[in-house]
C-alpha cells in the first residue's frame, strides 16, 4: 500500500494549512475591504488563457522564459496566467459598449511564473489587481495611488514606512528622443529601456557598458546618467515643458500637493516597470525600512491595451500587489496581528450516554450564530481540553453524567481558566463573548 | 494596433463579471459559513500537483482522459488538480503526527478537467470540499451529511427538495463476493462496479449485455438485478448480517432515525461514486424536482488514502460540492436572491470647482465605514444618475456650486426617488441605511 509519493507541494508553491490560510484570509480581507470602500467591484477570469494573449503585449521576458504554457488535447496553445491585466483587458473589450463607465474592478487571482524559486518570488502566488477603465484624467492616478496607500495604512503601517516612486513613460520617451536614442532597426530605445529597468541591480560600470554595447555614444551615456539623477525642478533641462509627459508628471505632483498628500510620493526618473503595455504614469511602492528597502508592488497607465482586441481604445490605470511582498512588509514592520480561531466553542463528549445531550447544546449554539466544534469521540477530559488549547478555541462546554442528570452544563474560559456551571435553559450567546 | 485576438474566455471556462462574481461570493459565503459553524477550518493547496498524485488513487477515467497534465520546463510531469482530496490527503500525511485530531478542513478550490463542455460540466469549476480526518465511527458520517444538508437549507431550500442516497462499498463488496463476482485476472469485479455506476444512464438491456460481456453468468445477472432494487429490510437476503458493511449501513440509518433526521436519507444499493479510493459509506445528494432529478454532489469514506504517502492510516470522510450544480439547484427552485451592489453611495461631481468639496464628502463617508464611488469626471447630472441606476447604487450625493456655497449637500434615494438637502455637518452614516 505504501508508495514513495512525496508529501511536499510542487516546487515553488505553498500549502496553506489553516493557520496559513487564516493569514491569507486576513490579508485578502484588508485588500477587498479597501477596494470596496472606493466602489471597486470584484471580478475573476479563468486560470488558463490562450497563449497569444500574453504574446501580444506582456514583457518579452515573461513570454519567452517565464510562462507556463502547453498544448491542450485539442492542440490549442494555452498558458496559465502570469498576470491578470490581459484578462481584465479582454473582459472589458468583450463588453466595452455595455459596461457603465468608469469601470472600477478588483480581483485576487493566483498567478503562475516558471522561475527559480527565491525569496519573495514563487511559481504560484496571489495578487490583488485594481484597475479603473474610462478615466483619461489624472484623477484615475490619484484614486488608484491612494487606494494602494490606504491598503498599506490598513495593515497598521505609518506613512513613513513606505514611499511611492512615480515616473511617466511619455516623459522618458521624449527624453530619449532628445538624446537621439530611437526605436531604430537595432531596437536601441527598447534595449536602453531594459537597461534602465535593471540599473538598480547592477554597477554603474556595468550599466555604462550595457549602453555602450547598445551603440550609445559617450555623450548619450553622460546625458542619460545625468537625467537619471534629476529632480522635479530640473527635468526641464532635458525636455521641453510642452511635452505631454512632462505636463502630466508635474500636474500629478501638484494635485497631490494641493491635498497635502505628497509626503509619500517621489519622482523617480529611472522607474520603468517591466510590462511593455504602459503608456503614461508608472508608479512603484517601496518599503523604506533600511534593511528591507525594496519594491513591493506597482502599476501604471495602459491606454492602448484594450484596443488590441477590437481597435477601440479606453483609458486604463491600475496596479498589482503580490501576497508575498505584502506579508514580508507586514512582518518586517511587526504589523502581523495574532489571529484567533474562528471556532468559538469546543463541546466535549464525556461518554456515549451524554452524547445526544452534548450534540443538542452544539446545535443550539450554532443556531445562535456561534461556530461550534465537538470533540466527536469520547476521550479523557484533559485530552479534550488540550485539543481546545492546541486549536486556540477560547471556550469549552462540559456536560458529563452529573450535569446531564442535573440538566446543567459547565463553561470553561480557556484564557483565564475560570469555570462556571449553569442550567441548560441559561444557555445563551453572551456566555461566549 | 488592432489584432484578431478573441475576447472569449478559453473553451469550457467562465469570465466572472462583477454581477457573476457577486453570485459566486454569495454562494461561497454560504458554504464557508456553514463549515465554520461546525468548526471546520479553511485550507488551500497549489493548483499544480505532481502527475503521480492522481495516477495513484483517483478513478482511471480521470487520469487517462480528463487530466490536464504536461511537462514543466524542468521535465517534471505535473497536473492541474482535477479534484482536491489527493491534495488534502497529501497535506494531512505531511503533518500527520502534529495535527490535533479530529482534523476538520474545508476549501473552495478551482479544479480542471479536460472534457467536452456540457450542461453542468465545465473545464474549470469550483468545488467546496469538506473533510474530517481521525474519526473512525459513524459520527463522522452523521456530521458531514448534516453539513451538506445545512448548506442546502441555507439556500432557503425545503427538506423535500432534495434527498441523500446512501450506500456502503464494503457491503457491495460482500454482495459481489457472495455472487461469485471477484477481482480475478479479468478484473471482473472492477468492471461490474463500473457497469453499476453507469446503470442509471443506460437501458436495462444494455446493462445486462455489459454484465454478459464481463463474463457474468445468467444467474449472476439475475442476482445482481434483484439486489439493485432491494431495500434496507431485505439486504439480508443477499448478505450475512455479520458483514461489517451491512452493520455500518444499518447502524447509520438507526442513528439518523434516533434524531428523527431520516426523512431525507434513502438507501441506494447501486450507488457507487466514481473515485476508486472509497472504502465504506458513500453518499450522493439528489435534487427531487421532477424536471431536474439529478445528482448534485456526494462523498464518502476513504480510510486508506492518506496511507499511500507514508503507510500510516487515518480514517477520513468527506464530500465535494461543485458550484455549477449548486447554482442550478438554486435557480431551478427559485431560491436565488436579488443581490444588491456593495457600493452604498455614488458621489456626483458637478464641475471641477466643486470637486474637492465632493471628494471630501467621499472621504468622510468612507471613514464612517461606507463604500463610496465617485463619478470622477464632470458630466451632466442625469448621466451621473443613470450610472447609479445601472450600477444598482441606492444613494446619490449631489453638491454643485449652490450647495458648496451654502455648505450643504443633497441626498437622493434612488429607490423611492426622494431627495433631501442637509448641512454638511449633518453628514452621517444613518442617512444611507
Amino acid at each position: 500500500m505504501k508508495t514513495n509519493l512525496s508529501t511536499q507541494p510542487y516546487k515553488g508553491t505553498r500549502d496553506f494549512y489553516p493557520e496559513d490560510m487564516r493569514v491569507r484570509n486576513w490579508l485578502f480581507g484588508k485588500w477587498s475591504n479597501i477596494c470596496r470602500k472606493y466602489g471597486y467591484e470584484e471580478y475573476d477570469g479563468p486560470m488558463l488563457e490562450s497563449f497569444e494573449l500574453y504574446a501580444a503585449k506582456s514583457g518579452e521576458e515573461i513570454v519567452n522564459n517565464e510562462l507556463y504554457s502547453f498544448e491542450d488535447k485539442g492542440h490549442r496553445k494555452v498558458a496559465m496566467r502570469p498576470e491578470m491585466t490581459p484578462t481584465a483587458a479582454r473582459m472589458v473589450a468583450a463588453k466595452l459598449q455595455e459596461l457603465p463607465k468608469p469601470i472600477r474592478w478588483f480581483t485576487i487571482p493566483n498567478l503562475w511564473r516558471y522561475e527559480a524559486p527565491q525569496r519573495g518570488r514563487l511559481r504560484e502566488h496571489w495578487q490583488l489587481n485594481v484597475d479603473i477603465f474610462g478615466v483619461e484624467s489624472l484623477d484615475a492616478e490619484i484614486e488608484i495611488i491612494e487606494i494602494a496607500r490606504d491598503i498599506l495604512l490598513s495593515y497598521g503601517a505609518k506613512q513613513d514606512m513606505f514611499e511611492c516612486r512615480i515616473n511617466n513613460r511619455k516623459l522618458l520617451d521624449a527624453v530619449l528622443r532628445n538624446f537621439g536614442i530611437l526605436d531604430n532597426e537595432d531596437q536601441q530605445k527598447y534595449k536602453v529601456c531594459k537597461a534602465i529597468d535593471k540599473k538598480d541591480k547592477i554597477s554603474q560600470d556595468d550599466f555604462d557598458q550595457m549602453l555602450k554595447d547598445y551603440n550609445c555614444t559617450p555623450e548619450q551615456i553622460e546625458n542619460l546618467n545625468k537625467y537619471l539623477i534629476c529632480t522635479l525642478d530640473n527635468i526641464s533641462d532635458f525636455v521641453s515643458e510642452e511635452e505631454s509627459g512632462y505636463q502630466e508628471l508635474i500636474t500629478l505632483f501638484d494635485l497631490f500637493s494641493i491635498e497635502d498628500k505628497n509626503s509619500f510620493i517621489k519622482f523617480s526618473p529611472g522607474l520603468m516597470r517591466g510590462f511593455d503595455y504602459y503608456t503614461g504614469t508608472v508608479f512603484e511602492y517601496y518599503d523604506t525600512d533600511p534593511i528591507n528597502r525594496r519594491s513591493m508592488f506597482g502599476g501604471g497607465r495602459y491606454d492602448d491595451l484594450v484596443a488590441i482586441f477590437n481597435g477601440q481604445k479606453i483609458p486604463a490605470f491600475g496596479f498589482g500587489m503580490g501576497d508575498v511582498p505584502a506579508i514580508n512588509f507586514i512582518e518586517v514592520h511587526g504589523l502581523m496581528p495574532k489571529l484567533s480561531s474562528e471556532t468559538d466553542v469546543l463541546i466535549t463528549i464525556m461518554d456515549s450516554n451524554c452524547k445526544d445531550y452534548c450534540l443538542q447544546i452544539a446545535e443550539d449554539l450554532r443556531n445562535m450564530g456561534l461556530n461550534i466544534s465537538t470533540y466527536i469521540k469520547s476521550d479523557k477530559l484533559d485530552k479534550q481540553m488540550k485539543y481546545a488549547d492546541q486549536k486556540g478555541i477560547k471556550y469549552v462546554v462540559i456536560a458529563g453524567e452529573t450535569e446531564v442528570s442535573k440538566k446543567t452544563f459547565k463553561v470553561k474560559n480557556m484564557t483565564d481558566r475560570t469555570e462556571q456551571e449553569l442550567k441548560i435553559e441559561d444557555l445563551r450567546l453572551e456566555l461566549f463573548k
